[in-house]
């Protein structure tokens, strides 16, 4: 019988059942994509109970797998045998947290056990992720050639999804950023109209998925070099020394707080640490920010086997922003890069 | 003083001051796209609560609109002034809602203003999803002269994607199902590798974003006539007469299971209604899936404004699928279709 990471989850909860609806959740739980369904795991087993729209697929999915699958029908009945029921609890609206209290059952918190076991990558996660970040990186190669003057930032978005698709992608983990010029210096610009011309910095966040699993990287440009860009240049050089430094120096055992001060630091050194405004990184997994946080505050503690992103960036209002972002995993405490194209300032 | 729709929803909600986080309430009450924020509207106006990512963006989109925008700080500051707070209740988590008890205050549901005043379109936000619905339709349409034997339902949907983008889209309002053969009675499948074959069916089922407004679209074809489609054939042209049907007969005032029913009995007649396996349609908006439910049990009411999918399918596991599915409005009590690419069964 295969295994999947329900029985996993039970173990770790330790709860008489476990009851999970949240979609990335139960995409942790089957290994499969849904829209609707309940995963219902007790000593017996597991149950995915999903609605007619996911029968057919679910079944075939999960055919020999521990996870039997049956259609929904009501949550009463089915949690009726048990007395305790664990569920994520900070992930439960305030109304369904109620509505189980209704049933008069004990209720556990299975958020604890989620966050562990999904921020440390099994081989087979990893193996996703690797695979979601190559295919970014051979769309954004294929992407640099075809970049002209005059395109949109919507042009080139289209174009670089386009290739990711082509590439096996199942679809963008998140909206594809691209900012021509001084759009560079708003962290989360909306791609739109702008056209590019030459002098242009180029900002592109992108990231693609397969078999449900996230990519995210960053890479910034030059479009022509104009002579005026003394200042991003200089820029340009710390950004990426402060992320190459993480890379170097983060190792297991490390909180976020403690990865985070690696760039801030080296930054605060340059007198740019006033533009990096934002954290340097999150995990990524299923869901493109999970645990742990890379940020002056956290105390995530970064293991083995987590993937999280290492992106520093500046940012100088109304004139350009710079971030330079890999998915990184540790291994054998030394963090390695998954996405993995070119860092040093490239004029296109 | 530009309006926005804070001041209509504090307006309707009655309550002393109204909190907003969830992404696509805090997107309608703005008008831009964040992935952070907190919207509080009391008497005195609106103030958007952001972080450093969108402040610059933010400052810009809602210059001389009635909402002031500021770096949030701590929530139990910025709730001091109040007794009383509205917030969506059926959408906020049970630990949100302990905090802000534990700040003492009264909580009223937001959730009923913002579903009518969402499900009812402004002309400006009908003109969005015109918008995206339109750009859908010239992508299906440049779509169909390139589909070739032997591409895969990735291949696909990767060109369909990029031609929304090309034409003006930020982006899928899910994610594009592209179904061949037997996938296709699988009403969710999961695009994938299948290569197309002479004589499958081809289900695509889509959908983009403009300005923040999605739009919703399916369409079933064969891909060259084998000649071995007779119960394809008939169950295509019962399954477009129910689709007719509704945009005949749906009037204001029906409720969603009076609509579901003139497909469902429709289908009945004709022997296929146990291959009817979902609901004929749903409300889009900002979310591709909101309010109102057409449905068997809906008592949801249809009225002049709203925005929803007319999708009445067959799926014969194993065999084939069929759906057709347009996003209508209903305006001056007749159901217009917003998407309106042919339905007539062709064959590419």
């Amino acid at each position: 019988m295969i295994q999947t990471n329900a029985s996993k989850i039970f173990n770790l909860v330790g709860a008489e059942a476990v009851l999970t609806e949240a979609a990335d959740l139960r995409k942790y739980l089957t290994g499969i994509s849904t829209s609707f369904g309940y995963v219902l795991s007790d000593e017996n087993g597991s149950t995915f109970y999903t609605d007619t729209r996911y029968l057919e697929g679910a079944t075939n999915a999960l055919k020999g797998s521990e996870i039997t699958v049956k259609k929904y029908e009501k949550l009463e009945d089915i949690l009726k045998p048990y007395k305790q029921i664990a569920i994520p609890v900070n992930r439960t609206l305030y109304n369904d947290y109620l509505k189980f209290k209704s049933f008069g059952l004990e209720i556990v918190d299975s958020t604890p056990a989620f966050v562990s076991a999904m921020a440390v990558k099994e081989d087979y996660e990893l193996a996703l992720i690797e695979r979601a970040c190559s295919i970014a990186d051979r769309a954004l190669i294929s992407l640099l050639d075809s970049i002209k003057e005059g395109m949109s930032e919507n042009d080139v978005a289209a174009q670089l999804e386009f290739l990711m698709r082509k590439f096996g992608a199942n679809g963008t983990s998140f909206e594809t950023i691209v900012a021509f010029g001084e759009n560079s210096s708003v962290p989360h610009h909306e791609t739109g109209m702008r056209k590019l011309k030459f002098g242009d910095v180029i900002l592109i966040d992108y990231g693609c998925k397969y078999g449900g699993y996230c990519s995210d990287c960053t890479r910034t440009f030059l479009f022509g070099d104009d002579k005026k860009h003394e200042d991003f240049k200089k820029a340009y050089a710390s950004v990426l020394q402060a992320h190459n430094l993480v890379k170097e120096q983060v190792t297991c055992g490390n909180t976020g707080a403690e990865a985070d001060a690696v760039a801030r630091d080296y930054l605060k050194k340059q007198g740019l640490d006033i533009y990096f405004t934002h954290s340097l990184g999150h995990g990524i997994g299923i869901n493109v920010h999970e645990f742990p946080m890379l940020s002056p505050k956290s105390k995530d503690v970064l293991l083995n086997g987590m993937v999280f992103s290492d992106e520093p960036g500046v940012y100088l209002e109304g004139e350009f922003g710079i971030r330079i972002e890999d998915s990184v995993t540790l291994d054998e405490g030394k963090v390695v890069s998954l996405t993995d194209t070119d860092r040093k300032l490239t004029v296109l």
